[in-house]
């Protein structure tokens, strides 16, 4: 295990409690609450603001951008690019969610029109997804990982060549999760080995990682610290969830409140004395 | 009570945890996230989608598709046509919740137009959306029931009439929820005696019924059947919520939580041991 | 402690649960579910519908019009206005919750043609968005106050002016939420010692506030006691809340649930005991 990644992302956690950082969403509607509710969890501040006239103003006001394409349409996909483009002129990090890339034409060509128009800080994504974006014609089920690439992410070389490819392309940090979270930049690659399956039996799980990847890059310029942080604080707030849980509530009702209250009681000791991350 | 639909629904809830089918909504912002885990707490997989540009897309990858019309605008309008025109031209099962129709001259007219432009597999609501959309004149009170129909609800007779009118002229299954829920459809009609009253004091009840019938749609196609079983699943998991709940917890908070508990350790035996449906 | 308010607040609470009247809001995506259960919680009936089409039909069928600006669009910028003075036309009070004025040109100028074209009954921000809306260049922070003005927020006759110049301008009730709360209008000014900060650190607590000012003062056309009984409901919940938090249990999710719960049961006596309002 190494040590000195955990060591670095409780410094961060810190850094997220006491500068309360403010992370911009332009975000789908279906988990735009608990996306809010997660970056508030760990102490900053989420705002989640679309209109085109005024995301110009938010990313300025802001310290990272979240895009996340889960109910993307034509007035919040205008609004995604220009809160980008202003991000990338006053230097503030932007992280993508290409929720369902692959599964239709219009998510594979706004995602493809991000990654060429936007500097990007990070992409998170399950396995299809980061496939899609790649150019790999990854199979794709709706804004879930399809079975194949299940299997595929069972192999973490596999996605280990894929995450740093596109990472050595884009010149970001990419972090597949799975069973196995991979996260590939700055010429290094961790693979954490944290997280709870019933993390994928509630929704929004994914999209929350990827808000707290958003407030760790608004206190670091060191991205793939920053994704790996965010990765790390979500796999690990899903394990002490389902610890938590009284045997006679394992439902999925009390498994998102506890993974709220998780978040939320998440120390630099938990990070410390539980993190399975690994150089890859 | 008719044991036979029980035994069928709770094959049809084995094969939905078996296929997990993919569940295409276009559905109102304000229930979309419990919609979504009600889907998923069933072992079904939600995707949610709007855009214009991509509902053809999606919809082909789905198996059910479900239009809710609780905050129906002039883009989504568009988008749910669309997507229905594409589930028809696919033979996949298209679910209606005709939210708040009769409250508005929009509402009516849209529920008005997805009845002729659409062939249905089912429509659920309460008495006076579907007697809204039966072109019988109903009083409404928003988006709930309004009171004189509560009463109206409390005679079976009248919602079966209702209920078996509009299915025969459509052709399709037609559900009323309420104190009694009935299901009518393929010449047959079942009523069903489940639910807790605490079901109304939380919102979006009525909204994850109908997508578990989306859900249930997805692996049947004895719609009937299918909006039997979302109702008894709702039905149940509400009575087993309030079972769960402490005394000291009896709130709409806590009541929620066990609710999709509920839904998430529902099997089998619950639907049959204690399923109270009958044909009617 | 005044405890004729107290007792006024309980006999609104009395007339909410018997009248259950609809609250039409046009709100944002993040906090539209958690402002529809709070609604319920205390025995409402909220409706959010903002397609331009429709909202008029909506306003009309209602006994409140909430307008929160928390993700406002150009569409939903003129279904406000035309909801706005639709209700004026029919006297049914408009309560505006300005989120994030001040942050953005966008809110402040529609915040600014709010306050302008329509006739308002209860405004209620945090202090950075009572400052901004007031034209006193108030520093905000995104959707959260700023730290300058939680610092103003500690010193109650600072916010007292400013609450009651908006009130006596504007002629309505102007409430300014923090750890002392301010709601001034008709001449009279009450300051509210309850809450607790854990209320803060989930999305939406001042969402619901502001949506359970709707559900009152669709009851009374005394809008200043109104406006204190939604901040007082909010409050008193905020504190039973935490209180019945089991020690293991603190963090935001069981917090959220606790704080449904508590709003739903919360009743007349929890009012008039722990109420600590006085006339400031």
């Amino acid at each position: 295990m190494e040590k000195n990644i955990c060591v670095k992302i409780s410094e961060l956690l810190k850094m997220v409690k006491t500068n309360k950082p403010l992370v911009h969403h332009i975000t789908n509607y279906v988990t735009a609450n608990a996306c809010a509710n997660a970056v508030l969890a760990i102490g900053a501040s989420p705002i989640m603001a679309d209109d085109e006239d005024e995301v110009a103003d938010i990313v300025s006001l802001s310290s990272a951008l979240v895009l996340n394409i889960g109910t993307l349409n034509s007035r919040t996909i205008a609004s995604m690019l220009k809160a980008g483009v202003k991000a990338n002129d006053l230097g503030i990090p932007v992280v993508l969610d290409p929720v369902g890339a692959g599964a239709t034409a219009l998510r594979s060509t706004i995602a493809g029109r991000i990654l060429r128009e936007l500097k990007l800080a990070v992409i998170r994504g399950n396995m299809s997804e980061i496939k899609a974006i790649s150019g790999l014609g990854a199979t794709t089920k709706g804004v879930d990982v399809s079975a194949q690439d299940i299997v595929a992410a069972e192999n973490p070389d596999y996605g280990k060549r894929i995450a740093e490819n596109l990472a050595s392309r884009l010149n970001c940090a990419v972090a597949i999760t799975g069973a196995i979270d991979i996260v590939a930049g700055a010429g290094k690659t961790y693979l954490i080995a944290n997280g709870h399956s019933m993390l994928s039996g509630i929704t929004g799980t994914g999209c929350m990682c990827t808000s707290l990847i958003g407030a760790y890059c608004a206190v670091t310029g060191d991205y793939l610290s920053a994704a790996t942080a965010g990765i790390l604080t979500m796999a690990l707030a899903g394990e002490l969830a389902y610890e938590r849980l009284p045997a006679e509530d394992r439902g999925a009702g009390s498994y998102r409140v506890k993974l709220l209250d998780s978040l939320f009681q998440l120390d630099g000791e938990d990070l410390l004395k539980r993190g399975r991350v690994r150089e890859g």
